[in-house]
């Protein structure tokens, strides 16, 4: 008899630490999140991890028997090898062994990944396993992603990569939080896409962004699409022009990598149709590829779950060395 | 007693068709050119590719029964599974069976690959076994270049990339031969490094590139980096942006994909430090990657036999699947 075992996976955000079981082919059965309070010490943070897991797990009406592998999607640069986060600018870490610490709660094998790379790895299992090449971006308050090539994370020699948000874009353009100028993410981050919808209300008092604004008391990365379907024009230039800048940065990544699928993910990801429909115009028209099969673009599946189950891939990964 | 098996390596290119017996560990130890004339039919192409092979091997003083197999580098798009170039624009083919066309002169087996990648496999072989990963990047008439990971060819699900010179440098700026605007080809090519040098000239007519060019009757990739060896400014000032153009193309790539070694072929790769040692120093400034190993930047050491090399390279490589 083939008995069924469960991954744990869990997300480390810089606002919550979110954890779930995870089924052999990418189910969330059942999760839970807690605050990170992230000026904690780590050891605090990996405590409250551990506590967390075994909620989950109990709630699930599962136990810790039935869980082959915890995974652990972590921000910055991680040793995979060694379970190490080496730095992390957003949850401070310099060093931290994150595995080791962790299991000293629950003696499980345990797992880091990048979480960005783990979002593209949760991505990858909902779009299925008979996927050649998978690339994941993120449009959110940066622009992130990962690269899934023979059903394995591509983060580079030394896994650092995959920053599809650091190609750039203009050369000598915006600042990035990079410390370069006129990466993609300076363009094409819903960071990037209020500043440029502020600029044009600045720029333009009679659109109807600023009416939208003074109703709503802030601006968000919707605003621009909102107005726009309204037939704002300054909004609709700013929404087309987001929008190409978008485009651009995929035909780029696409150009190089030549991915069977890309998908799109984050919080503008949302916008479904509007979005994806001129992008894959755009990629039709500038994809440098004109005589094999192309690239199909398409918007992420799992919003905030890609983390949850990005993590239990990778902890399944592990396992399968 | 184990035999030694040799690979012949052919590079298809515009204008000559050069073809070499390689040993296993890259090493050519004959080889020999004709003419492509490239406006025949392909049929006499193909033709004259297999009296070269013959040629060859006949010079070498092997004979055809040592020979594994032939890897053809082939410019444009190739399906690689059935041997056939779909489409080339530069000599002019749409779904020729080359593979099987050569076969009628040779009867061993044939293996394509686009000539960038199999340059790319050349260098890769050139710099050794041990890497686990690498780009290489030709600035010629365009830019170019293939990614070898875990030591294949990675040209995408469909066999079309990896154009790494059609990545975005400047949104919305100079045409590319692509149909594309702002391309880093048409910065950090040789045809876009003339552009600029001819355009510093008509700027600045005391610029001693002016006497040059009287002396020498034309501009070439060479014009700027021998003007600014002699100190003139405007030479110094054409070739530190052209270098800074190649190095956010390399910062680009490498913060995507991280490889252990990125290695720069192509003509204006024979300056040597005066291109590597600012292009080392831009990177080491702008690399994403702040904590961990960072990828060598290196000049490539085949030039012109990265071709043979690199289509040997290939056909060993199909011969083992």
């Amino acid at each position: 008899m083939e008995i069924t075992m469960y991954y744990i996976g869990i997300d480390l955000g810089g606002t919550n630490i979110a954890a779930g079981l995870v089924s052999e082919d990418g189910t969330i059965l059942s999760s839970a999140s807690v605050p990170t309070l992230k000026e904690r010490h780590w050891s605090e943070i990996i405590k409250d991890m551990a506590d967390l897991v075994r909620r989950v797990v109990a709630e699930s009406g599962h136990t810790l028997e039935e869980i082959a592998a915890v995974g652990i999607g972590c921000p910055g640069s991680v040793d995979k090898a060694n379970g190490v986060v080496v730095y992390s600018n957003n949850i401070v870490m310099h060093n931290v062994p994150v595995a080791e610490e962790f299991r000293k709660y629950i003696d499980l094998p345990v797992f880091l990944e990048n979480d960005a790379n783990a979002a593209a790895l949760g991505e990858y299992a909902a779009f299925g396993e008979g996927v050649d090449s998978f690339v994941f971006m993120t449009l959110g308050t940066g622009v992130g992603g990962g690269i899934i090539l023979n059903g394995k994370v591509w983060s580079g020699f030394n896994g650092a990569g995959a920053e599809i948000g650091h190609q750039t874009l203009v050369f000598g353009g915006e600042k990035c939080t990079c410390g370069r100028k006129g990466c993609l993410e300076a363009y094409a981050s819903v960071t990037a896409l209020i500043r440029q919808t502020k600029e044009a209300m600045e720029g333009h008092p009679a659109s109807m962004m600023n009416a939208w604004f003074e109703q709503k008391g802030r601006i968000t990365g919707r605003t621009a699409f909102e107005c726009a379907k309204l037939g704002d024009p300054t909004a609709i230039a700013v929404r087309d022009r987001y929008i190409e800048y978008v485009a651009e940065g995929i035909c780029s990544i696409v150009n190089v990598l030549q991915p069977e699928i890309l998908a799109i993910g984050g919080g503008i990801s949302r916008e479904g149709d509007t979005l994806l429909a001129p992008i894959k115009a755009y990629f039709a028209e500038n994809d440098y590829n004109k005589h094999m099969k192309k690239t199909d673009i398409r918007i992420a599946k799992l919003f905030g779950d890609a983390g949850i189950v990005g993590a239990a891939m990778a902890a399944e990964a592990g396992l399968k060395g």
